[in-house]
């Protein structure tokens, strides 16, 4: 998928939606635990839930790492049936990767070959060849990381150089000699409000993944206000507030609420910027 | 294990040598792939073969990520058989992992109660609430990337704040408010030669994961010289070049054999440096 038909999905669907799919073991609803396959069971519910509602799912693959194989094999099948049955989604692979560069051709490998994931979110701090490696694969996607949601972003993200140059800000720059726009994303958190507009300047026309609204306090306003573009150029991601909105057996119906009322909310932003 | 048994093994076994198991499925010999599981077949060979040579293992996790479910089964059979077999052999899951705290969480709960790890490598640029969830285990680790081998390395962890910090240093500084040093180590790659004395002003009681020996060109001279203290303070490590030794059916003799002339160095230094 290249950057153009990805803002066409967004027009189409009329929501800037990434459903993240953190799918924590002790937080799906009990009665599926009976269920061969429980993270699977889960998932494909959310999926076909939400899937008119959004245009990417962002499967978090720590949640799947952490319960082991069954975890991996429910991750594979995830993935698998969005592709089979949603091809329009875009599909990003939580995984913060990054090693150098004979690895990160086996992070790759394994992001793209083997799971079939669109994109790849990859942390910057070992720098160019940590980071081709994923530039390799046509079609395919880089998410890195610039300014991130959480608080220990400003541990190190926000150190200004002589110029006044941050972190983030060389990272911005950097990247972008590297891959074109229809392969490189930025992850920029949605606690950092007016930060967007120093984002924008850097990176005016890229797609910006976007996590932090909802559970982690961002909002969704404040993002479309300073970080929306002639493409959209977002990708807003909701995780816990969507997906863990009923720990009953309606928990699919109260998770397509959920996203429903983003999706509202994002299509008023579109309308707002003249994009639909 | 804290840092204390670990120098303990140093001394006993005449080593710091951390022996890499980057086992790339394309690289092992041709007449294991009969086998019914490959990849730990070729682990659990070099494994016997170097057990007395070295102090640590180091599982990357990208190798066994990159063939999915299997990688991920040979992974938990080669980390269970070091513990069961070799128990004073500290275990490195290499997988430069780090997320917001909740994921961060995950992550540790896959390395650590999982697959029983003893450390886990952890990149800093997602701050203090990405790498404080590793540090909750008693007994496990933290190897915080710091100046990796790597020609990237140069793309962002040496920038400079105004008072000439770098970046690296800054991590260096940082994540010592976090830990301890029986918790936290610092990957500093052996192609850093020098800055070795930079790492040391910072970091000087503190274990350092050195790659970069061998295949990607460090010195092992120089890590002694510039970067060993008085607990050694280093776990240098080869992968390459001791597990691909031989692609015949004496690849586990070759591997021994390599690693034998890298611990007959190691010795000489650390007699030289009054450690033994």
């Amino acid at each position: 998928m290249n950057k153009q038909q990805l803002f066409e999905n967004i027009q189409r669907k009329k929501s800037f939606l990434c459903v993240g799919l953190d799918t924590d073991i002790q937080k799906i609803p009990q009665h599926l635990l009976s269920d061969e396959d429980p993270i699977f069971a889960f998932n494909k519910a959310i999926i076909d839930a939400t899937a008119d509602l959004c245009v990417a799912y962002k499967p978090n693959a720590a949640f799947y790492e952490s319960i082991g194989i069954k975890g991996i094999a429910a991750l594979e099948k995830t993935i698998a049936y969005i592709r089979e049955n949603y091809p329009d989604q875009f599909i990003i692979l939580d995984a913060k990767r990054g090693d150098i560069g004979n690895t990160s051709e086996m992070y790759a490998q394994s992001a793209f070959e083997h799971l079939q994931a669109s994109a790849v979110t990859v942390a910057p701090y070992m720098g160019e060849d940590s980071v081709k490696p994923f530039l390799t694969y046509e079609g395919k996607w880089v998410i890195v990381l610039a300014l991130t949601s959480n608080k220990g972003s400003h541990d190190f993200q926000l150190m200004e150089d002589v110029n006044g140059e941050r972190l983030f800000e060389k990272v911005l720059k950097t990247t972008q000699n590297w891959a074109t726009e229809d392969q490189l994303m930025f992850v920029v958190g949605a606690t950092q409000g007016k930060m967007f507009t120093d984002i924008r300047k850097l990176a005016p026309n890229h797609f910006l993944l976007v996590p932090g609204v909802g559970a982690q306090g961002g909002s969704l306003q404040d993002v479309a206000e300073y970080g929306m573009n002639r493409t959209c150029g977002l990708l807003v991601n909701s995780s816990r507030q969507i997906i863990f909105a009923s720990k009953g057996e309606n928990f699919a119906e109260a998770a397509k609420a959920e996203a429903w009322k983003v999706q509202q909310e994002m299509e008023v932003l579109l309308k707002e910027k003249g994009l639909l």
